[in-house]
């Protein structure tokens, strides 16, 4: 393997899923919609094509990895999660695809490059975007509620962390609008995904990680394994045994114990793991600060020691015998 | 140069540009953000980043261009402009990746992974978007006003149209929500992204024309060539001076004249390269049916004969100089 190198045979993208609705009824308006451009009249009624979902592609000369990664990312976020770092190093995208793997990189529904609409017809609520102290309270960065400051001198972070913290302002250029009740559109277009790309591994982080349960609990002959990475729940327990040849990593950071939200996430998310192993299913914990590795944030694809943690992965898959 | 591969040195993404505002007096409310996740408590208020842009980056193994070239995509667009076809076959972007060229693909600020922002403070109008027969109508696939219909076997075309017209519903899924007031911001980003490249060469797709003629204006020792594939407009007459060295090629498809818009759109843009001519620049027209090369709409980046306009592309931009 060149590490310093990425071999394509192929990358490209499409777009998949979604359904057409019918506007109707609105009124006809005139916009001027470049400065000093020919002013068009805007009649918004007729047909849109809505819920779609963004996905890009990177096929490496050599395969190594058997079947292709989807990487899934989180709320607030689209698929820039993984490409890079906001400090400017690469993301998990490169270190898969230097690896071999086939990856499949997203941004779900109504985010991104997935486009969304203005239309009740496709979305019933209000888009809604959190401001800058949520990302930095809630991910783990800061030391909880209120260590948040626009100052950057005077905000508390986690001790050790492993965030980037000089770089938490450019990393809140990623954060996108998000909408409450999108889960069906989103998981019916994550279920397409799956069905066109076939036997495939999902990496999902955080609120991708109900919906990768969901997806192989549907498709369990196309799941063939799930990394979820924080997952911010679980499946349907009544399908627990959809997923028993189903071999999953889960992977948890740091801080967890001392965050009242994060430890309910974890304790909910781990009695649905329970529940898989009851039936047969092969559940993995990686737990960061067990290892001896300190100082993860939830946007751990993005911390420091990023690589090391992907290296991690990497040998889970290679154990599992997805890597030739 | 191998034409089955893609070799990239490096490969990723940053977010540039853009501003922090103060949201205030918003009431709090309480949301569920995943099917059956734990509530959260959502403040509206707070700083936000706004009015960023994405870029993704690709840098080839093999440079043979002398600088960097910039896509910039038109209208209700992203980045995804350049990355594919409806169809699937392989894009502007792959095409001279392949050629050893450094690609920088962006979305335009407030669409597709640049995000967006929900509050006035920023954003002072309201997104619009365009249903199905607007791009039908308008982007010369079908003929004229009245040619979309919803069934496809009832749709108009322009006669041998290159654009893959049994594709089109698959490109409606392309199309994003755009402002008609944020003009200066998108330019403000723009301005960013070339400064911190330096010398390069911009291609601009329609919407995007005027903003590389105002960030030429403006950075006229850094944007080397500009590449105008039908732009929506040009820049200001009153700089005109300043583009003197700045050698710019321009696009442009077929059924123009069958086009008032169109025609209107192309008359007010060469009065433009008149004023930068008189002036001493240096404007090639590259007018696609003149060369006998007929049936192109206005996303020729998409059309079936897509490789072929790169390819005339290509040369020019050796004709000019800068690729060794």
């Amino acid at each position: 393997m060149d590490d310093s190198m990425i071999s394509l045979k192929d990358m490209g993208s499409f777009h998949i899923g979604g359904r057409e609705i019918e506007v109707k009824e609105r009124p006809v308006k005139e916009v001027v919609l470049t400065k000093n451009g020919v002013p068009v009249q805007f009649d918004p009624n007729g047909t849109y094509q809505v819920e779609q979902m963004y996905v890009q592609y990177f096929i490496p000369r050599d395969l190594r990895g058997k079947i292709p990664l989807l990487l899934w990312h989180g709320g607030s976020l689209t698929g820039a999660t993984y490409e890079t770092t906001p400090d400017g190093r690469e993301g998990w995208l490169n270190y898969f695809l230097k690896r071999g793997w086939a990856v499949y990189n997203s941004d779900a529904v109504e985010r991104g490059r997935s486009g969304w609409s203005l239309h009740a017809e496709a979305f019933q609520d209000e888009p809604i975007i959190f401001p800058k102290k949520d990302q930095f309270e809630r991910f783990r960065i800061g030391a909880g509620k209120g260590s948040y400051n626009k100052d950057r001198d005077k905000r508390r972070i986690l001790q050790n962390n492993q965030f980037p913290v000089e770089y938490f302002d450019d990393f809140t250029r990623q954060i996108v609008p998000r909408w409450a009740k999108s889960d069906d559109a989103t998981l019916a277009a994550y279920m397409k995904l799956v069905e066109k790309i076939g036997p495939c591994i999902i990496v999902a982080h955080s609120q991708a990680g109900p919906f990768a349960f969901r997806v192989a609990q549907a498709l369990p002959d196309q799941v063939k394994a799930i990394i979820a990475v924080e997952p911010a729940n679980g499946g349907d327990t009544q399908y627990s045994e959809r997923l028993k040849n189903t071999p999953i990593l889960t992977v948890y950071g740091d801080y967890i114990s001392q965050d009242e939200r994060w430890t309910h996430i974890r304790g909910k998310t781990m009695a649905y793991f329970q529940a898989l192993r009851s039936e047969g299913g092969m559940v993995d914990i990686l737990d960061l600060p067990e290892l001896g590795i300190t100082g993860n944030s939830h946007l751990m694809m993005m911390d420091r020691n990023n690589l090391q943690i992907a290296r991690a992965i990497q040998e889970w898959l290679e154990k599992r015998g997805f890597y030739r």
